[in-house]
């Protein structure tokens, strides 16, 4: 079978080389374009960047000649990792000509035509697609993934959702660094200490679960109507995203139920048929001291949700730890799983 | 005028350490013996100790011969930095036996007769000291200081109660490794890391604050009735303990009102008079990013609380993050500053 | 064919958890027994460990019950991970009985008799195994890996005496943590510090070296004649000990000379034959800033030694850097490769 | 006694704060102007500055307005914090201009004819200034300090120089990361990691020392012949540099000689005159693990040396480890202590 012809935009950054480093061996998808700033485009993807992985840049990719980016490329999906700015600009450009903009950028997740996806939190949002194409005229689309905070904990949020229903949600999350980019955080603002503020971020988790959890109906979409509080702080870890929650129902729960919900949680038939879905998407750890970042967040290859501390909330109804890799599942991973599931669903065909 | 003599139980390990540095040029107070255990009793304390602060031993008690915890010490106040089951077993010796227990250990915080004790949020809780000797038959008594965590929160949280009146609780704390003294958490477990468990600290969060914001009438004490949930992080951190936390009010108040609040609090005369009292009690941080556990830790020689960030909370009424030095306000000084204030209050005569 | 039966020993420390991370799947070996302290024997492995490891026990070993350390096990060979004290009591009575003792352990690295070895540095030490029976009359045998310091620059050095002869090596290190065990460093003494100073590791590295360049003729060991100098420091790492290290030499060489030994360098036949051989032993990174503990400690499944920035020293003839996983190629990898080596080479019969 | 009014160019990067935290409250200076560039000038300081420095910015100097770095400022001496590059063109024009340039920029470090100072290592030095005014028909000068890693070695090379004659000095230093300024070095570069490349270190710590161990005589400097090897390696420490040093002698000298010299220098009588010059400058301390930057880098309130651990050295004659605080040692205190020496040698008058 023929592989799809994908494309990455922004190729150099961080995200961006977690893009090259996922796709690198697809079984549905080949890299055939990568694009880059004015600084990089015209040169060897190998002498423009700065590889912040393990290991070397994958010998089939050091020698591509690095793109502008622009909607000229012979391929059919573009992976985006550009900055929000030039997504802002960019993207619209290419889902205009026909390209399928699966994004990792934080310019187009909050309009409701367009589809803000964790495959195995909201699948059905790709129903938004069409009114997406109908609504702006486009032959193309985007598809966005969350930013890497709200992603930490949105399979068991869901879950208990499903379960329980959620009237409120609190978050304090503890973030890891890589979560910023590179250079990103300076080293002196974090070694020995914790900064209690990220950009926006608060804001984006009181706002993008009410999307995933919201419901779509005749192509229209119902964002969910719980309150939710958020703080996000970033803390001296490489990678893992960790959140403190409680949260209240609308259903009474035991522990016990609320325990069983995570562990008993299944993957979908659908979401096991995707290339990049992992043996295990829910970890659940019972001792006391779990999730740790260093310890669980590459359970799945980087792509699990680790929880545990389920126990009863002095204020709200119950609460948890949740924890996830921020630039696997958080980022790149979570575009890719994405555009896998149009593929599983016959939106995009092979 | 004669300074009063006193005795630091339990002097070589990390919270002895701060009571030594605290106490050694102390206006009133004249460190008289030193207790070790049975490793250490006999020897001298420069010996015995594995100093862990900046600086050398202060020469004065590098030659004090340690002497075995029993009371027969000739001395009026002993502070103790007992480990708790020792604590639990000697303090009542030193009561019984007419002494002044200032403590800084576990064992002996949540007996109702008992005070509990921030000078600044909770000074008439010295009421109850009748009450103990009474009940007990002890010529002494027992004035203990909260767990380091507790003492983080609870000046913002005593000025939040008295102007708006606090229904619900919701904190989580990232705290510093020196609070759990040494060698206390070992490198392998939190390098790079957070560790979502801190032995019994949620229960101490949930509980302490409870008898602390208690009224105390007729020398009994009502404990506070607020819904109070806690979850306690460690993290990264040399010293500084923060908590974000979230409050439900009985009455309801602006972002402006709360931030005035704390801008507006001032020391309380009394306060002002104990020796150790500094400047600056409650420092407020206008910037979207503070406090910050290596930036102002050490605000009011680490006797001052640190406050920022107070908005809206969308679940409860109004949040903030506070920061205070664990080992600092949380925890040696606690203690000294609670045996200021009964001299201050003729409780203790000089 | 059949795998060989061995044992633990010491099992649940961080290195016995190596060993059995290693062993799980070993092609030619199969672990049979599990031996550990008073508190762990007796009971399941699985209760006994504190698994530091990411990921679970391997679900084989976790219902192993944990046998006392005694020459009594229906094993071939012993893996000893045992501390120093025990290793030192126990390994000769392991030996005496019949067994092969691969060991980890430092209590027997420096007898004449006894090869301490890295498969890739001196091979023919095995030859010493006779002269051990015949002196000591025992009827198996210890052989034991280095120091983990010692094993991150011994391949580097190696090469380096085989091309130009050495006759002078300064080496300063910087450790990780994990070198120390569990619990090992505290927190307190190494976030953001450095300590000057490891136990006997000074003279670990100026002594052992030497050991391994000597030559093995008719059964008895020459000590090398080099004179060597170290400060061994621990840093803020998890994995990966490296070191700066300079050389005096018999023979002129350049820059390039000494760099093109390095790239040369070619895996002999008859390591590449030992299962665990990677496929890459030697890696030479031209960057400037490399290698660098968290981005090069994993090369060759963490077997690799990665070198780097040679070049003139002012005060010696050449200079460069050096860098090994602690753990692994430090630790229990070497004893694994260790007894592959004897199966090469025919002195353990599968 | 009239103070002399001083200017600081470059006032609000990391080294410009510690200028005005040094220069705030001084008996000898009085800061009359702050320079900065384009983007700050014109403005407050107080809105310019990114304060990193511990507490808040002094508050007679936030409402200071930040002038153009142009020589025409109202003052006698100009403290140089500019960046590299600005130093080179605008030093030279100060000077030429009549001002005391002391400056701390790397630019003009190694002309012969300009004093590169310690005033503890080589105040005769200042002999340069009429010679370099002569030479160059300037009438002011430049008064240059070290980079920050070579101070934290000077005084105790300098002793041992004196003492014994220095022949060869090998040099490996673990530099904290505050050396590189703000933003300075990215946390996902350090965080757990050693980097062992700081750019152009090496060189700087294998030239400065030659220059600053030269002898001044007839107005013309002669370098010291003495060779140098060293690896300069960035660490994850705040602040303190810390060095291992071996050294080779001309003269025998014992391990207790060596430690003797250390032990036995006392403070110049015309050093001790100067304002900024604490109790305390040369440390020894004699535990196995001794100096750590934790611990020593604020002896003698950041100008003290630390040194511990000498011993022989297998490879040279001797050797130990040093440590200095960066910033203060090793920075804006260097400058101060220059240009204090100036005026206790009546060169500047009062």
């Amino acid at each position: 079978m023929k592989k799809i012809p994908v494309a990455i935009l922004g190729a150099t950054g961080t995200v961006g080389q977690r893009f090259i480093q996922l796709l690198a061996d697809h079984p549905w998808f080949e890299i055939k374009a990568l694009t880059g700033s004015s600084r990089t485009a015209g040169g060897r993807y190998g002498d423009g960047v700065n590889w912040k992985l393990h290991g070397d840049v994958p010998e089939q990719f050091a020698d591509m000649i690095v793109q502008d980016t622009k909607p000229n490329l012979d391929v059919e999906i573009v992976f985006s990792a550009l900055p929000t700015q030039q997504a802002k600009e960019m993207e619209p450009e290419f889902a205009n000509a026909g390209y399928v903009v699966a994004t990792n950028a934080g310019a187009y997740r909050m309009p409701l035509d367009i589809p803000l996806m964790i495959p195995e939190v909201n699948p059905d949002h790709v129903d938004l697609i069409k009114t997406q194409q109908a609504e702006r005229g486009w032959k193309g689309y985007i598809i966005a993934n969350t930013n890497c905070s709200v992603a930490t904990v949105m399979l068991p949020l869901k879950i208990w959702d499903d379960a329980f229903g959620l009237e409120s949600i609190h978050m304090v999350t503890m973030q890891a660094i890589s979560g910023a980019g590179y250079p990103g955080v300076p080293s002196l603002d974090i070694l020995g200490n914790v900064i209690p503020h990220i950009g926006k971020e608060d804001w984006k988790l009181e706002n993008e679960p009410k999307k995933l959890l919201g419901k779509v109906a005749s192509g229209k979409l119902q964002v969910a109507d719980i309150k939710i509080s958020a703080h996000a702080n970033r803390v001296a870890v490489i990678d893992g995203h960790m959140a403190s929650v409680s949260c209240g129902f609308k259903n009474l729960a035991s522990e016990a139920d609320a325990i069983a919900a995570f562990k008993e949680w299944q993957i979908p038939a659908e979401i096991q048929a995707l290339p990049s879905c992992p043996d295990r998407l829910m970890v659940y750890r019972d001792e006391a001291d779990r999730p740790q970042p260093r310890l669980d967040s590459n359970w799945g290859e980087g792509l699990a949700w680790t929880v545990g501390k389920v126990r009863e909330c002095g204020v709200l109804d119950m609460k948890f730890v949740s924890l996830a890799h921020n630039t696997l599942r958080g980022a790149a991973s979570g575009s890719v799983l994405n555009a896998e599931l149009l593929v599983q669903r016959g939106i995009i065909s092979r």
